[in-house]
């Protein structure tokens, strides 16, 4: 199982938070089993993929039984490591950079955000939730004192280039990027997830359009 | 070109909202021509994948010359039907609505944010920019005078499911999906982008934790 586990292909890891969020609205719901019928309902992949998929972390699904849902809730968080709290500081304190630390629940996902940071002199010492934002001259010296391994870049694309470099200088091994620059491009030794909500949303245009063209 | 464009396969259709950004950076820069080359190192991808990608456009890219930057970003755009201005509604005016509604470029990505609603009447009839939100119980009659065919949804999981099957009676085909719930599964005939950022999170998680035990 552990050997398994170490050879996770990037397909099932991209599907793992999907069952994690189905297992968490059961659990919710005070489901105790669910089965690859169910999933499969749920998320659109075929049972025969989603058994292949959890068979892979041991034996808990059971043939006429299903899945115990709080048992494999609790196995897929273990394997995602969402019990860690890796320290993450909030690059950007706009619009969206604010609602990314008020809407996420970051505690509950792997993560502790210690610090959030602005460029814009006018907002330092607001709150964003519980967390005060400080002016990004006090960056580095931050980075040193309190060691953070993640940072969420919210800033515009001009700065993403010279703020990940510097990160990256400063021990930030992990990005989720909200920038328009693409980052793991530069570095082989980092996690980065991207969240490209401009290229979603044009995406969506293309999808669109030519659902009207197959209707017409 | 036109039956190459028929059958543009979905992989293809990711990487083009891609090439666009790299491609509007380039003109904002003020660059006449770029390369497969150069394009791979601001991708990752490889020079051959996209002079494979690009060619099934027509045949701008010229041996030795290479891609005229603003001919390639039209005739991306033109692809990808940015010019459209489909007529969109967000729900959902909270933290992450907001910032959707302020920090999207829509004008510009192929929609045009028409209306924004929220089932608390305390801001009713705040602005969001310059569009002020308005009461969930006017939708009906604003999507059957208004008829927005695309709706983002930046509610909470518990409402989306009846929301989503309500706006498709009302004739939304297209949804920017940023709730929990999984629309897709549920209908054929509609154009879904889904933005899961709390899966990306995770992902983000689980990738950084297993840096840690490769280098350890």
């Amino acid at each position: 199982m552990k050997n398994c586990e170490q050879h996770i292909s990037p397909q099932v890891v991209k599907r793992l938070p999907r069952y994690y969020r189905y297992l968490e609205d059961m659990l919710e719901a005070g489901l105790v089993r669910t089965s690859s019928k169910e999933l499969s309902a749920k998320s659109g992949l075929t049972a025969s993929q989603i058994r292949q998929d959890l068979n892979c972390f041991g034996g808990f699904g059971q043939q006429g039984y299903g899945y115990n849902v709080e048992q494999l809730y609790n196995e897929i968080g273990r394997i995602l490591a969402l019990d860690n709290k890796n320290k993450t500081i909030l690059i950007g304190a706009g619009n969206l950079g604010r609602a990314v630390a008020l809407h996420m629940d970051f505690d509950r996902k792997g993560f502790k955000l210690i610090g959030i940071f602005d460029k814009n002199e006018a907002v330092s010492g607001q709150l964003v939730g519980h967390i005060p934002i400080r002016h990004i001259s006090g960056l580095d010296d931050f980075c040193l004192e309190n060691k953070p391994t993640i940072a969420v870049l919210c800033v515009p694309k001009d700065n993403a280039k010279e703020l990940s470099a510097n990160l990256y200088n400063l021990g930030v091994k992990g990005f989720w990027n909200f920038t328009h620059y693409d980052i793991a491009n530069k570095y082989s030794d980092i996690a980065v997830e991207n969240v490209h909500l401009s290229d979603s949303l044009m995406t969506l245009c293309y999808k669109i359009n030519r659902l009207d063209e197959v209707e017409t």
